[in-house]
């Protein structure tokens, strides 16, 4: 690899690794304040999990060459501990190692709406491991890595629109059927601005993963960061105006969905749109995100954090304007159908994204359905009462006691000379008294 | 554009789009809860407009060819839809256009500062294209697109002084103005440290902005990286040292400012100063800035967010410490008066502030009054009094329930199973029961 | 400088820049709401202090030419304005002063976690520019600066194992030990998704620290990239395991304590280990932390924020994992003495380390000492009982009033018109007012 194109893609590594806390935070302010501890851990124990799996068979699965060269699934032993990745291509070689990491982290980690606030963190972690083996990998094999998807459809998908968000938001959904609804459906996100600045991370972050996607420092890049704002800046506009036209309030919430709605829509088609095509992209990824939120919610399933809506949907609503409306004079140079293109698309699109869909969410229900026969995966209904966070983490998010609020005026408020040892038991004393204390 | 100055920009560009969840926290943090996402989606808001006037003739207005070479405003039409950057520059021309939607968004989104909590939603939407079209655009063809005020005045701002921040600044105070005060002024900043986790992220955005500006990965970028980090550190060593010298507390409020006002001097003169002079400049940034901070307290104008200070004057005092102390032997090879530079400098600069603040304020105040006239743009008391964010977005912005503080020794803290659906109204409902409960 | 290495260099600046709010948002999160803001200005402070006395002359003492070529420190006047590293190296030379300015700054911030909320703020800045002269400098010198501990030991220590991670640890440990511990011990995390985006920020920057070390876009850096993503994944891995063991519940508060113990370990390590044994590096890293944080509980020091557990402890268990199992296939090309290397790493890597904490934790002892000699450097108990924030800095991290929960169905909590001027006595009588109200 070109140093010049290496100095941006290891950049953009470390922009696409913004992601994690970022929809971290998207994710956990969504939450109730009882449950958002338990949402950070997922997404963060997501890239943990990943990072095992993918430096012993993982990158083979998708990577290493197709078993019998049937364009299914990669060798598992071909990279073992990464070696081969090095004595193949170098630093590209590794750096794409690494950012495949954190492409398929990132997938496993959008999977957690279907599972916010009532899996068990072990089951989640198991989970994750059998998710990347048997969901994941054949996916990115098909698109990433030479599979059957590229080679026998043509399927056009520039950053990942099928193998990542597609497939995530199928999974989630599975995943949200087979645990069932959470108890209580009707919690308030408890901090809307976290949940903004995860969108804005998330925002940042994609600019590395759209724009490394390109492979180097080069016009393709340059395109696609301009094309993934534009995108950003639709899907706002775009979930505001559907919010007003229903005759609703213009919603923060809204915007933060719309910014990812947008970004969703934009990742198969980067490269094959206009930058004003891509505002209008965006525009549509979060209009098609709004409609299959609202079927969301008539059906009363519980994905929890949208993840069907605003990353399956939109990744379709994507897919389906490059096939309609691909500008022949962006870098893919596409035509869409309606521009003249090739008719074939009106059916190669569709039949990857059915498959796709359907190979998820088949797979998922499958795994999550076997895993809880075993044992179950929910958590008591008890402890989900009590909250995911105290229940299963033995932890708060926050810990907002009088002190907190102490101000110079208030000198009255004082925090008692602590007597027992700092040990956890120690803990959970003093907070009871000081709970009794605000009585 | 080379590769590896490519590199740079695309990171610059990632760099830079921080800026937008940065500045968002740093405005949030320093509302109350009651205006905080208001403050948040006017940011964010100001992104999605100006990718919508840029993709369409803003550009143009800005780079484009000046009509009738007059050097006063660019055509509107050269670059429809982004096609002709590629044309003339490719990669390069791209990246710039990026770019210049991000400087263009930025500079709108700090005049929410005079609109803080108080205005109607939509009409800022309309107000910002309308003021990215007839304030911003002429003052950036000034200096970016080749304009008459450095052909005619050799006005010296290496980042953007003048049509970002100075314009910013008296664009808020015009705003603020004509929409008068808040019923309240005394609110206190709801959440600190969110102000200052968005200080911190617009620093690191900053190295972006005046290390992409130098165009490549050049000396150049690297002095400039080097002399943004100075006026940081001297911005908040500057105002910290002024409180202590009018006998307050050094506070974390204090400190963000000073960063902030640090990094805004030192923006027109990165590459005039020498490193220590850098430190200076953000020194002498943060003191001029508290100065005018105190002189709108005087006169009780209500800048909310002190934009006018901490950019508009800061950004003045940077220029003016070019024109006396600029070194000969930084990049721009530009020595200010007191050091044997040209006795001209001592009026071009000055005009050049004049009239960029003259102009910004001027023609804010007259599209805020036409706008206001039409029809009210600032909310109903009643609103205000409610808080902007339930008034006008139908959201608080924080929910901690009593189930967010549970804890494992509080069990009887739980949630009653929900039983109406969960849309908008089953929310307001389950939300109004249980402050009953809490009763 | 090669340009497309500057490329990289100049977005690992930015990155390692992230640090700073970073770490702030890390420890902050750790506290109580009552000491949050002091510990953010502690970091942040950390940085501006290290501007001024690396523009001035601390460059010098870490980079210049070594006194009488004995190895111990370098010529404080070598640097002055940083004009010389621009004249000897041009851009390359103006980056490594910046990144070095990062290095000591993040070095400095990390011995907050000794003080946290017990110090005065400005023996606070007056401690970091002695500690950066004496203790940083000098350890700097010998491994950074061509010292004696590389030529003489030629001890093993990729981006700074011994210098900034066990210095930062003993002096903590040290500063801790003179300060004493804190009245109450037993303050709960006030905000743990705020600390787990601190951990994520950190990581973000991390890859900019260790990748641009490496020098330029190279193998070098890819590798390390890729084994510093490893190292992350396997201490989140480890740290949660270990709770498991020991029969706890796996908390965020361990995940994200996991994440900086598992990137410390691989800091002295990341080009002398394969990507698996960076992985197990995090994980042993973990491990290693997780049982010093326990010796620290038991023996009551409050090192409130575990520097000597997280960056002491599993900086020793890195540098140690690369003395045993080196990989000589690692770019570093270092055998670990089990995999047939040289014996003698068996007494250079411990005795550089032994030294290292050894200087630090005497020399911090006895700064902190005399500086308490001559004043006291800590504050007050009355000021400790009403919390740090609002005694040292007069400010309060939180200002939650009733107006910041009003919601659309309680119409009714309305802010009374604003009579008093908004100066800050009238801040604080309307904070009271409200206060009374509440009752």
């Amino acid at each position: 690899m070109d140093p010049s194109d290496l100095a941006w893609i290891l950049a953009a590594f470390a922009l696409v690794s913004l992601m994690f806390p970022g929809l971290a935070l998207l994710y956990g302010g969504m939450l109730g304040g009882h449950q958002v501890l338990n949402t950070l851990m997922m997404v963060m124990g997501a890239l943990a999990v990943t990072c095992l799996v993918y430096v012993t068979y993982g990158h083979g699965l998708v990577m290493g060459d197709s078993l019998g060269g049937l364009g299914i699934i990669g060798n598992p032993l071909d990279y073992l501990g990464f070696h081969n990745v090095m004595a193949d291509d170098g630093a590209g070689g590794l750096m794409w190692a690494g950012f495949y990491v954190l492409f398929a982290a990132i997938s496993l980690a959008l999977v957690a709406s279907g599972a916010a606030g009532r899996m068990k963190f072990g089951a989640w972690l198991v989970f994750g491991a059998i998710w990347l083996t048997v969901v994941y990998a054949p996916l990115a094999h098909w698109v990433f890595g030479g599979g059957w998807m590229i080679t026998a459809l043509g399927f056009h998908d520039f950053a990942g629109g099928t193998a990542i968000h597609m497939n995530a938001g199928a999974s989630g959904l599975a995943l949200a059927l087979v645990l069932g609804r959470r108890h209580s459906m009707a919690v308030r996100p408890h901090s809307l601005p976290m949940t903004l600045l995860g969108a804005g991370m998330i925002m940042v972050g994609w600019f590395g993963f759209n724009g490394g996607t390109a492979g180097g420092a080069n016009f393709l890049a340059s395109y696609v960061v301009v094309t993934t704002l534009m995108a950003a800046g639709g899907g706002m506009l775009g979930f505001i105006l559907i919010e007003r036209i229903r005759g609703g309030h213009p919603t923060l919430l809204g915007l933060a969905t719309g910014i990812i709605a947008g970004l969703v829509a934009i990742t198969p088609a980067a490269d094959a749109v206009s930058p004003l095509g891509a505002l209008i992209t965006g525009f549509l990824g979060s209009a098609v995100a709004a409609w299959a939120i609202s079927w969301k919610r008539t059906h009363r399933i519980d994905d929890t954090l949208d993840v069907f809506a605003v990353h399956g949907m939109a990744g379709v609503a994507g897919a389906l304007f490059v096939m309609l409306l691909g500008s022949p004079d962006a870098p893919a140079g596409l035509a869409g159908v309606l521009r003249g293109g090739e008719v074939s698309l009106l059916w190669r699109e569709p039949l990857a994204i059915i498959i796709t869909l359907a190979y998820a969410f088949g797979m998922t229900w499958l795994i999550a359905t076997v895993m809880n026969r075993i044992t179950p995966i929910r958590i008591t209904s008890e402890d989900e009462y009590a909250g995911i966070d105290t229940a299963i983490h033995a932890e708060s998010a926050y810990s907002l006691t009088p002190a907190g609020m102490a101000t110079r005026t208030n000198p009255e408020t004082r925090i008692p000379e602590e007597t027992a040892p700092a040990d956890r038991a120690g803990v959970a004393k003093r907070n009871t008294d000081q709970k009794e204390d605000a009585r």
